[in-house]
């Protein structure tokens, strides 16, 4: 499998964090994975069930390239989590603002 | 001359505010926009002088559309100015902490 990409926690930019979230379902995506304690799934993070895997792996795939989520493999599962130290330490309040408004 | 679009405020969305923020010359603008106590011409928030006039226009529309600013014809200028009062009764604070990270 190829390596995920992940920029570093420098190379994270406003415009690109905001173009991340500027997507009703990326928006949830990111809410539902902040409100849990433990990484979660892709599917388990779907915003709403039927949703095609590709578009699934679509909008994790732009919220990784963003620095939004860090994703790990675990067996056959990608497994995500919010990036919140890397994007307090850039952005402080930033996430937490926009997500307090998110649906 | 066509009327220019500006959604309403209750039509005024999160992704849709993102969306349009979501640009490094967009966020110029804003901030440009922001920093002035009267409403500017598109030439005068030019993020950058050599600018394309047509690159602008594209620019203050997709801002225009998602509610960022209000445009005003004035002789064969158009004036523009942040909708802050609409934009602080949707998202308080939301403009603020993002054009706080904006260079």
């Amino acid at each position: 499998m190829a390596q995920l990409f992940h920029p570093s926690r420098e190379d994270i930019t406003l415009a690109g964090v905001l173009a991340a979230l500027a997507d009703p379902m990326r928006l949830r995506i990111v809410k539902s994975l902040m409100q849990q304690n433990d990484c979660m799934s892709c599917t388990e993070a779907a915003p709403c069930p039927g949703m095609a895997k590709s578009t699934l792996s679509n909008h994790f795939r732009i919220l990784r390239e963003a620095g939004l989520i860090q994703t790990s493999k675990k067996g056959v599962e990608h497994r995500n989590v919010v990036r919140e130290a890397d994007l307090n330490a850039r952005f402080p309040k930033l996430l937490k603002t926009i997500l307090g408004y998110a649906e």
